[in-house]
């Protein structure tokens, strides 16, 4: 199989699982107990902690681990909402449904949200989100990076905005993390949230980075684990092994990041020759392995199928709404019509791919959307 | 090392993780893509989701998977406190902290909550739940076995008081399953929270049972995964381990029930030589692998610490408390005084103890106490 959908989740890294397997049955103990093997359990995820701190910059009692992003994400939205007396929130039409999900939950619960545009471009204006910065607003949640078309956000300038107006800021990393630089001081951002499956490490994990001094109030109850915030048993396996994850990302970013923009280069290139076919989101302010296409008078899934069936897997929208016959919400906010959207296709690119993969795929995208023309009544009409 | 601390957590079976291997880094896919590793996820997780059903005679579709015990238990209890119009719940003073600080939270936020005191044998009686039922109650959650003293509370019939009363019922049953039989039909519960570390399984994963045409409202966002409640990419490989877990303990509870009451037999015998040693709860209604010791005149944090110096892991309270120093609620719940609680000393048994673990441990036991009393001053001031 070549695997182009990277962004949907990644395989678990050899090196990875090799750090996490003493501690399925040796190192077994509940880092809440004091003897030895709790005791070893819990050395173990605090050194994964600075594992995971040192990948983005932070300090690890800055850090807290999750159940993943969407866990990240919920703990940090709504832990500012509940804290706060304000009731404004800005957000961007966007965001993954962790976040657009937990924003509409505070709407209808006596929150205000705007939801900033992005234009044709996928990019948040600084403008925009000047102007709708009121007295009321205690946050603002803009993602790194785009998780259907790349593209990355001005989090800096947001948080330059941010910090003069004293909103605190949080960004879903989710995607960005492992694939562009990501520094919280450089970012300046108050929270971060980050996740294990999407960099190589076990799923069920992620993590959550909380600028020192910023309070949330807790959304889940009970032992008290990870600062209150995220209680029940530590799941120390993930947390090593997302923390291994993170040392591998960090060691390899700059490698990755040459390498994937070259192979996203090549197969821009053989996909481009397509006619009618058209490339989504800014190309210039987009992270390197990903590129999502547009090809017209064709719907993606059935795309998607016949490169499965000839061993390529790719994706229409996100694997979080590809089951959803609705449009990418993320494809009609920068312009495409409903139809248009629904003959996108991503392609999501990892260490792992090669060139030879990106000869295929093209070989095997040209033949795919030729034989879905001949039978699509749209194309066809047009000729 | 001897193991007896087995309510804490326990190891992966080797078996458990032998079948959660594929799932890392092979069939690695995100089970809400359509392509084939996307499938053969989504096919295992729900052969995983049958085989937890299986284990407490449920419907696979009445299963959702979660992080975990606690996230089981604030599923459900917020699920049903924010979906109803009644404001009064019913629980007990020796929940568990996933219980009981999401009770906390709710009394804060205009619930009100009845405490059901549960008196020196460590059980709730069904004539103060009768007389605590009012027409605002919305929920009554007792857990199935407490996790400090083992006692079995009478879930039959408190489900059928819930029933006439048409109040939804929800058992914590984290340590009962794979301890005794658990059957939700027998039971009679609404909603059942499970973990996945206390039968074998990996840590990181759990499991909620939600009867038919109970609703929730789901206090988590994101992209809809496990019908709205825990959204965000699924731990296939944490599933496929808890449901390896759970046909284990189903295939093995009768064998362990009888291994796990011969062993404590022993134990209790050898234990109670010991001079004002005394067993707390009632042993006649407990689960068969646990035995909560009182040694008058000692600290059980320094017996722990001694026992651990000499390789056996055992408990003073639960490893959920058993950092603070404050007395264990649980314990001063069923009478004791303060100075008592903390001279307790939980064993918990598993399917691997022998009964060679059993005759170090008392060995050990009789060595430390007598150590430790040589050196207390309440011990030696009672002489």
């Amino acid at each position: 199989m070549i695997y182009l959908d990277q962004a949907a989740t990644t395989p678990v890294r050899a090196e990875v699982l090799e750090e996490m397997k003493p501690y399925f049955s040796e190192c077994f103990g509940n880092p809440s107990t004091i003897y030895k093997v709790g005791r070893e359990a819990k050395k173990a995820m605090e050194n994964a902690r600075g594992q995971v701190a040192d990948l983005i910059g932070a300090s690890p009692d800055e850090i807290i681990f999750t159940g993943g992003g969407t866990e990240s994400d919920n703990i940090a939205i709504k832990g500012i909402a509940f804290k706060n007396k304000g009731k404004h929130i800005i957000t961007s039409q966007i965001e993954h449904p962790a976040v657009m999900e937990t924003c509409k939950y505070l709407e209808k619960n006596g929150f205000e949200v705007t939801y900033l545009p992005v234009y044709k471009e996928g990019i948040v204006r600084v403008d925009d989100l000047k102007k709708a910065i009121t007295d009321d607003s205690i946050l603002i949640s803009i993602m790194h990076v785009n998780n259907e078309i790349g593209t990355i956000q001005p989090i800096e300038e947001i948080a330059k905005i941010a910090k003069e107006k004293g909103i605190t800021f949080h960004t879903d990393a989710v995607q960005s993390v492992g694939k562009i630089p990501v520094d919280v001081n450089t970012l300046n951002v108050d929270l971060l949230s980050l996740s294990s499956h999407k960099i190589y490490g076990p799923k069920g994990i992620g993590a959550l980075y909380i600028r020192k001094r910023v309070k949330l109030e807790p959304i889940l109850h009970g032992g008290g684990q990870e600062r209150d915030l995220n209680p029940g048993t530590e799941n120390v396996s993930g947390m090593v092994g997302l923390g291994k994850a993170s040392e591998l990302a960090k060691n390899e970013l700059e490698y990755n990041m040459k390498h994937l923009f070259n192979l996203r280069e090549k197969l821009i290139e053989g996909v481009l020759t397509i006619e009618e076919s058209y490339l989504n989101g800014d190309i210039n302010r987009m992270i390197p392995g990903l590129a999502n296409f547009n090809f017209k008078g064709i719907e993606g899934e059935s795309l998607l199928l016949l490169l499965d069936a000839g061993g390529i897997a790719g994706a229409t929208g996100s694997a979080c709404s590809s089951k959803k016959l609705m449009a990418s919400y993320v494809l009609t906010s920068i312009g495409l019509a409903e139809v248009d959207s629904h003959g996108s296709f991503r392609i999501t690119l990892g260490h792992d791919n090669t060139e030879e993969d990106i000869k295929k795929t093209v070989e095997l995208l040209k033949a795919s959307v030729e034989k879905l023309r001949a039978m699509s009544p749209i194309w066809n009409s047009k000729k």
